[in-house]
């Protein structure tokens, strides 16, 4: 039985918290229940599918892990962008979030009050985005065998009858809107590190992007498919949509947002911005006439307010990326082989 | 564009890919998305709700991460574990497993092939367990931020209207049942490390249980409760369900099924098998009047043939587990506070 006087005194996670005993039940009763409210005490959550049963209705699944370093940045951490990424990635497909799990991997000697803070950020971002998080896992390795926290995040959301945002769909003609300044997040993580001595005020982007879709979806009915561009940044998007659709893209450099200081980074570390990773902006191809519409409602949101078009679709060289410079030339915007900066989300 | 020529040649996984490049879309569409066949290429998986959607029905979500070293051992491999840990989360609270998402954390230097046994190992126990993995990620880290390779499972089932497999409806007199032999996949994991040096011939007992479950419900529709034995083993399951319910729990040495073999490791070790972890046992709360029925029926499935009666549920001491033992005493079966064995799952 549980001596309440015993409850969780610990600074520090052990061995002992994953070991399926009564410290264990202590670590998760009070610091990850105790902040999501999951309903029940079954280790599964057992949920009314209310939308869902709506008549053509589709359910969408996704799911992340994260493994960022640090776990703690400017703008955010690993539960902020834990939630916001998966539900990111389910409202670039139109789905609705309604529900979340969470599974935590947590190294020996991590410190309790950090998990704390992780939950709490998560518990926060949920209820701003509207979902709730209905069941998780908790495992503890050994010193050395995991680097302090990964969590992986998976959501279900509700796709409305009717609704159909695809990458498929993309057309010539198609505008390529993006919701704001890019490369923040990526240029912030770099910075973060420490291991580069840069010194800037950069934030993360990392934002949760349902309720922008939903009101460029209420706007644009007609948009044809949307991305959130994390890791390899618009870059890898714009590729795999080219890919996809089998239509060409055309982006403006001197269209494209970026804040001196994310411009300033990249110059100084031989980077390209276009491959940067985001972690609150998404790329979004409308028809035509419809980007008035879908611009003017992402600009009623915060997270919108730096909406802008990039470029567009074209019949020309399908399957390829191509970016007008500054100097009146064109460039081609491949799809990066390797690495640009492991372990960014 | 892919060149089909530079498709996936590395013999170990890289940070490249990792990275939202090349190398990564080549790692996941020639590793994981071949075998796993998702259906469609967006990041998420839309699924029709089907069963989900009929009048009555509730969805069941459960997540499990899963960081078993050795990452292969005798009967099993993680993959194999990842797959039935979370169908049996699904199961034992009456759910109908349908989907699956996989999210992959690995080591840098990983062996290409060593992924690809998992993901065949995976697909072949989600074929054989009638549930689809239909999405997943793949995040790569550095040398020595990980053991090797990490995996969180994410079940979706739906449980059929008028169905109430809950650990709060324990009631005294209900029958304890269990699956068959306990502790194999414990002892079988201790004997892997091979740091004990302990030669056996034990196989864990990791199995998909969707069909048992199935197969009991049908027979005896009024099972109260049922639960996986896994960390902590039926002592912990035992514990919490007395906890839940509010009832005394008496099992019987005697008729706790064992083998010799594992028997013996706990006597060398100074473990107690009823902690030790299993991946294919259940533990039941029948009714009395349906527990014939529900052992015929268990009886009937490889999964089921060692079924027995271990126990009972009793108004006497609420909240605790206590078992006569073979010299006719009794012995209380608390909760493990610390850690017995860790990464077993």
């Amino acid at each position: 039985m549980k001596d309440e006087a015993m409850a969780l005194r610990d600074t520090h996670v052990t061995l002992a918290h994953g070991g399926g005993g009564q410290a264990m039940r202590d670590l998760i009763d009070e610091v990850f229940a105790a902040v999501f409210q999951p309903p029940g005490m079954e280790d599964q959550a057992r949920l009314a599918p209310g939308a869902l049963a709506e008549a053509g209705a589709r359910l969408a699944l996704t799911t992340d892990a994260f493994v960022v370093t640090p776990l703690e940045f400017p703008g955010g951490d690993i539960g902020k962008l834990a939630v916001c990424g998966t539900v990111n990635d389910l409202a670039v497909g139109g789905a609705r979030p309604l529900w979340l799990s969470a599974a935590f991997i947590i190294e020996e000697g991590t410190e309790v009050a950090l998990l704390r803070r992780l939950v709490a950020t998560m518990a926060e971002e949920a209820r701003a985005a509207g979902v709730r998080i209905v069941t998780g896992d908790t495992k503890v390795v050994g010193r050395g065998a995991a680097d302090g926290v990964f969590i992986t995040t998976t959501g279900v959301g509700v796709i409305p009858a009717g609704r159909e945002v695809s990458t498929g769909q993309v057309r010539p003609g198609d505008v390529v809107i993006v919701n704001g300044v890019l490369g923040d997040h990526g240029a912030c993580i770099l910075a973060a590190r420490g291991d580069l001595m840069l010194s800037t005020d950069l934030v993360s982007d990392c934002a949760a992007l349902g309720h922008l879709m939903e009101a460029v979806l209420a706007a644009a009915p007609g948009v044809r498919a949307a991305r959130d561009a994390t890791r390899g940044g618009i870059a890898a998007v714009l590729n795999e949509i080219a890919g996809v659709a089998g239509v060409g893209i055309e982006i403006d450099e001197a269209a494209v947002p970026l804040r001196d200081e994310v411009r300033g980074v990249c110059e100084i570390l031989g980077l390209d911005p276009l491959y940067l990773a985001n972690e609150g902006r998404l790329v979004l191809f409308v028809p035509e006439d419809e980007a008035g519409a879908a611009l003017a409602a992402m600009r009623t949101l915060p997270e919108g307010a730096g909406a802008v078009v990039i470029g567009r679709a074209v019949a020309a060289h399908p399957g390829q990326v191509r970016m007008r410079t500054l100097f009146g030339g064109s460039r081609i915007v491949d799809m990066l082989v390797g690495e640009q900066l492991p372990r960014i989300c």
